[in-house]
C-alpha cells in the first residue's frame, strides 16, 4: 500500500475534512496543487492564515466584516427599519445576490435544532433583542430554509417578537423560476395556490 | 451586489481555482472555513506553504517524495526489473493501492497530445531512456487511460523502446468489476473476448 510522503498526506488530511469534498478529490487537489507555480501555494497560504485574523463579526447584524460595523450596516442608504433574519452568511449572500433587498440584516448564526443541541441561547437572538431595543424597526423578515429547523425557528422569533408592534413577514413559498407546474410537488403548489397573487 | 470582504473573497478566488469547485462551492468552503478553530487554519495555511518547499521529484522514477529517491525507488524488496509507465502521480496511487504490483514506476508526467502542446519534449522520456541505459530492465508495462492520448502515448513509446530486447506489456483490457455483460459498451466487451484467459 502506498504511503504518500508526509507533507502531501497532510494535505490530503486538510481538504479532506471540508464539506463536500472525499478523500479521493482531496487527492486529486493536493496532486492540481502540486504542479501549480510556487506563488500560488504562497498566496493560497497567506489568504488561509489571514482569513481569521482579519474578518470578525459586524457588531450590529452579526455578518461577517473586516471593520466592526459591516458594510451593509455602515451603508447610510440601507433602510434599517427593514431587518432581514437569516441562519448563515451564505444566505446573507444569496439575497444580496438577488438584488432584491434594500434593508438590513441579522444573522442568526443557524436555526433551532434541539435534536443536534442548537438552542435559542446559541443563536445570535439576544443581539436581535437588544438591537430591536436600540432601532425603531417597521418589518421583520424571515428568509430560512422551508425545512423542519426553519420552520421551528419561524414559530420562536414569531412568538418572541409578537408584542412588539413590529410587521412580521417571510419569503413567499411557491413554484420557482423555470419551473413545470406538472411535476412541481404537491406541498409546493399548494403554497403557490395559497399564496396566489393579483396580476 | 453584495461585496465580501477582501480577505474572503480573496480565498474564495482561490477555491475557485481549484478543479471541480465552482464559485458557489468555493463562496461554501470559505464560509465553512470561518466557522472552524484558529489552529485548523493555521495548519491547513502550513500544509499548503511547505508542500513545494518539502515535495520534490524522486531523481530515479520522477514520483513525487521528500527525499532525492523516493519510498519505492528505495524500498530494496522492490522488483527494479520491472517498470510500469504511467501518465500522472494519481495513476501510480492507484496501481500502489491495488497491491497487485511490486515493481517500480516511471511517471511521464502527462499523456501526448500535440493539440494542446504536448509533445514528447514535455513528458520524462529523457529520464526514461537514460534509466533504461543504467539499469537492465526485463518488462515495461503501460498503464495509460483507455483514451486517444494513452493511445497514442503507448504507439509512440513502442516504437521508441522495440529495439530495446525489453518485453513491452499492457494492462489488461476488459469488463471492470461488477459489470454487466448485457450492459457493456461494444468495444469493451470486443477486447474482452480478443484478451480472454484461460481458467
Amino acid at each position: 500500500m502506498l504511503r504518500f510522503p508526509e507533507p502531501i498526506k497532510d494535505l490530503i488530511d486538510y481538504f479532506d475534512r471540508l464539506p463536500g469534498i472525499g478523500p479521493k478529490t482531496a487527492e486529486k487537489l493536493v496532486f492540481y496543487l502540486l504542479k501549480q507555480p510556487k506563488e500560488y501555494l504562497k498566496g493560497f497560504s497567506e489568504a488561509l492564515q489571514i482569513l481569521h485574523d482579519t474578518i470578525q463579526y459586524c457588531s450590529t447584524c452579526m455578518n461577517f466584516s473586516q471593520t466592526e460595523k459591516c458594510e451593509i450596516c455602515a451603508n447610510k442608504e440601507r433602510d434599517t427599519g427593514t431587518i432581514c433574519i437569516v441562519a448563515e452568511n451564505h444566505d446573507l449572500a444569496a439575497i444580496e445576490h438577488s438584488g432584491e433587498y434594500n434593508g438590513v440584516y441579522h444573522v442568526l448564526g443557524g436555526t433551532l435544532n434541539p435534536l443536534e443541541g442548537i438552542t435559542p441561547e446559541l443563536l445570535h437572538i439576544p443581539q436581535l433583542l437588544s438591537r430591536l431595543e436600540k432601532t425603531r424597526v417597521n418589518e421583520i423578515i424571515f428568509a430560512f430554509n422551508s425545512d423542519y429547523e426553519g420552520e421551528a425557528t419561524v414559530l420562536y422569533l414569531q412568538k418572541l417578537l409578537k408584542d412588539k408592534g413590529i410587521n412580521i413577514t417571510r419569503l413567499a413559498q411557491g413554484l420557482p423560476m423555470g419551473s413545470v407546474v406538472e411535476y412541481a410537488d404537491e406541498v409546493t403548489l399548494a403554497k403557490a395556490i395559497k399564496g396566489r397573487t393579483e396580476i
